[in-house]
């Protein structure tokens, strides 16, 4: 089995508040990220496709349509924006890297040919990294 | 003459807009960074101080204490922060890379000893970097 | 199933030294890293816990109690530290990578969560790097 | 089980070209690659064993006998070289990295002792990656 | 006096041959670099120009403009290309990495206001890399 | 001028101890540096030479006789040893990131023709960043 992983970048802000806790649990639970102001991050998304290469071209993907994919559906859509305000695919979800890595995934999978998207890879800073492997596999990395 | 370099990051959102004028010339200027709700960056901050070393210790500045300063003066006051709304040292600049490395340096220069000082340097992305050698040096890279 | 990533660093010395082969043996064995007076590396760790988000935090683990054991129990106990004299998970273990690897997941597995540790990675240099993941899973990578 | 990671680095030229297809049905797939004088790349090579370590010398592999092989059979072989008319384990493959990945393993695994190997990671730019599993697996990451 | 710097990427192929000398004198001076089928890199370009920020707008050149010159003169002119037989700006020159350096200082200079331009630097891997500070400063980096 | 950047990397360990200062001074200006076993680092040397290019090398400085004399001045000696106790041109000085730099100018400097070192840099860590530029010069960045 073959995984190839193609990488994008984006920049953009945001601040973990849920509402429906009190100021001080926000304040407990996200710390400085809780920030009214909010803040904001260079975004290194990662997504990893699975399969087999085809004999004639050497290829199980086009790299040139995956790259179209992540820049149509991620890039454009999030680069210098706030990701609480701006972005429809975190509509509803607190912008934690958890749910970002969930919400690319949501929006690149039924982009692909079924069961090719393996693992979505975010890193947010040079220390964090989240990593999704969809709903059903037990173990993604 | 040696020349010595502290890193120290930070993560801020920012938006790049001049309220003198036009929403236009505004859109024109700073394009995606003029995006209402602002967008963010994880900025890495190196400071170059130079000097001669001191036999006894092998150094010419403590380096705890310039990492002291940054910590204080730079990542604490800026670290998941608006740069526009709750950073004192960008208080009446535009966001830019460029005033936030004058920035830096006017507000570590006064807190080294006279002369230290030799380069700041800010990146804001992989692909862009601003570096400031101070208002009287005609080079500094 | 998700997968967050905390990285963290220090820098130490060691030697590869097994004071029940021969000289020779270890020489052989060891090559340069049996140098008496040691040698050293800044090390990067990175342990790599799994989850499913809590939807009203959009988390399943506090990164700031995460970021407080590791550095409480790694970084504290080994930065700027000799492996081999120093640092007590080290004890009785010989120095080399693969069992660093060991003793940062027996150090920190007890103090999550049960099953939440997923992998623990341990790079040396640029060229060289160790997963471990754990005593019972049969692949970790 | 752990999992010990080395990584070569080389620098070659290639071009990905079917001769049994048309040349517009070239340029459609592989686009820009498909450039009549070839173009090139620094590839990074990580290749992955996985083992238990020996109690006596706290290691499964001898890193330098590993380092040997891939300096030897990989990177001897196609550094300053074109992949499609100077390497032999590139011959009568498309120099697609998805052919180098699998070219690598076939290299490599017969070189170390049986199910060692656990995965061939070549890195063709700062965005772009592949990881091969081998044969019999079905995942790898 | 500030300092901006802006990166980009390219992949090409090249072969160190002077035709003027002799088989042997060309293998003696560049070693593997004169291989007849050729190699390639990744090569990381950037650029430095120096100025005043412009108090209305917190910048002294319009990046978007930078990128667009550095996208259209050097990456859409290289990549994926051979150094020695595709590219016009380096017709006439040996492809060293110092050549390909002064010969993207001359493309980009004059298509920049007079004396904005400060450095040009090449990276050719992690380990090379070649600066040029045009042809009157006597220092550059 | 142009400047052309080698790059070689080596893992030492080192304490930082003035013997004719106190303990306790020892340990004010050193922190956890002074820890009596030592710690180590992987220690990343530039050494930045300049020139003007011969036209029919395109080269002014033969990067094979400079890589050489890295390798066999500074990494072979320095590369798993301890600066403090194994490295002659340690010998008679405190082993901080500053002395170390001077130490290597002054191994390469005569090894190479008269002027053509230009700046020698230590990367100690991420963070932490010497450069030198020799006694004359009164800048070196």
């Amino acid at each position: 089995m073959l995984f190839v992983t193609r990488r994008v970048q984006f920049s953009a802000s945001h601040r973990l508040h849920n509402p429906e806790l009190s100021p001080a649990r926000n304040k407990e639970l996200f710390g400085p990220c809780n920030n009214k102001n909010g803040h904001g991050h260079n975004y290194e998304v990662e997504v990893v496709v699975k399969g087999r290469p085809d004999p004639r071209t050497g290829m199980f993907i086009n790299l040139t349509q995956l790259k179209a994919i992540l820049e149509e559906q991620v890039v454009k859509v999030a680069n210098h924006r706030s990701l609480d305000r701006d972005v429809p695919f975190m509509k509803g979800r607190l912008s934690t890297t958890e749910n970002l890595a969930v919400a690319i995934w949501e929006t690149v999978e039924p982009r692909l040919p079924a069961g090719r998207l393996h693992l979505v890879r975010v890193r947010e800073s040079e220390n964090n990294m989240v990593e999704y492997s969809g709903p059903e596999e037990t173990h993604g990395h």
